[in-house]
């Protein structure tokens, strides 16, 4: 009898092409999953994430689906992919879900990590995970103030990656706390969900407001423009991480 | 007039030979730090590292000394090195230091730490840093028994990786810790000094008693025999990190 599996999955970003599939034989986090597990019991198996991290981007909590018809117990599931897989993903759970949970159409917030760095003597060891940054000092206080017009549901699509997306752009972000850390920001963005890009393209303006170079209260007017040409640059890839994805 | 610095270094071992210098154009560390000061003051400039980590090795605390004649401020010397030291180096202080100092010989004491992981799914983001073990469960409690007999000062010729060492291989191991972790085992040790692969030849035998393949009550006939042969496995350098020089 099929079942349906949950499990959470953590990698590092740095050499794939993304989450989700874009062909049979890709450099994704997706196809290396389902290749293994379509191994394992010699048929196909489709594997659906929360999340789909761009190219570069990590995850510490993506939570990912899959059905299959295995007489395994979970662990042993869980088992046989961190022996197939890279030591650059890695599942840390996996258990056996209700019939029709899924990973994507059910959860109801994310939580993802943007990392900048001000001194890169201080991240050797976290060095790819971590946007090293070296404009100077950034007014911390006005990147806060602009990031209250963005909170709340709206639409993004002056924060949006993909020209051609034909969908509704409206979405909800939660909260978006900024932090100083000893040697950089940290950038928390919980939301309902997240355009292609639109984390890194907020982090591309929200440092141009930093820099002083952006009045912060100038979001209200970058969101009724719906216009990605006059949002900030799209941060990169690799200070971006998934944290968390949640489930009501 | 000429001034003696201090400094501290952390670094990703991975793709060095050491800290050592074994030539003019090596791949060490020590090698990457003279190179620049070098450049910078347009003469040859000597490094001192109070411990001299192997091939593979890190550190989040190396102490550096050397001395220079120049006008610049200590903070200028930082920004310069780390203008131009690859990622995987950084200098996170520079003072200047009495003129008498040597990160070496004034040395009091370093800790390392040794990090063994039991499962490598959790380990995606410090890969690199982690001893990632196979072999099965280990018990903790023996490998703690077996520390008692190697803290204090001994002979530890049996520990020593160098079978031409003609120096004395006496030292003074203050504490050895074992700590449980959520995904596996550190050994931190303190000490006045250690031989060449001393840590991860003591962090092998351990393995061996964690195993069970060995009494952890034979470490002070293993020690009075003077004789590497008797003694366990190096263990992979990836594992070991300096994280502490101190002075008294």
């Amino acid at each position: 009898m099929e079942s349906n599996y949950r499990m959470k999955v953590q990698y590092d970003g740095t050499r794939y092409n993304g989450w989700q599939k874009q062909g049979d034989t890709d450099n994704t986090i997706q196809n290396k999953l389902e290749t293994i597990l379509s191994r394992m019991v010699n048929s196909p198996v489709d594997v659906h994430g929360a999340g789909r991290t761009d190219a570069g981007v990590h995850a510490k909590g993506q939570i990912a689906q899959f059905r299959l018809d295995t007489t395994m117990q979970p662990s042993e599931i869980m088992d046989y992919l961190n022996s197939y897989l890279p030591d650059d993903i890695g599942v840390t759970e996996l258990t056996v879900a209700a019939p029709r949970f899924h990973s994507r159409y059910n959860a109801s917030e994310k939580y993802y990590l943007y990392r900048i760095g001000t001194n890169k003597a201080a991240h050797v060891f976290d060095r790819k995970y971590v946007y090293e940054y070296r404009g100077g000092p950034l007014d911390i206080g006005a990147m806060k103030l602009a990031t209250l017009q963005l909170i709340g549901t709206h639409d993004f699509r002056s924060f949006c990656g993909n020209p051609r997306m034909n969908k509704s752009t409206v979405r909800t972000i939660r909260t978006i706390r900024i932090t100083e850390t000893d040697d950089g920001i940290d950038i928390g963005f919980v939301g309902d969900g997240f355009l292609q890009y639109m984390i890194r393209i907020m982090v591309g303006t929200l440092i141009e407001v930093g820099e002083g170079r952006r009045d912060p209260e100038t979001m209200n007017i970058l969101l009724e423009a719906r216009s990605r040409r006059l949002a900030g640059p799209t941060a990169p890839a690799k200070g971006l991480t998934l944290m968390e994805v949640r489930y009501s």
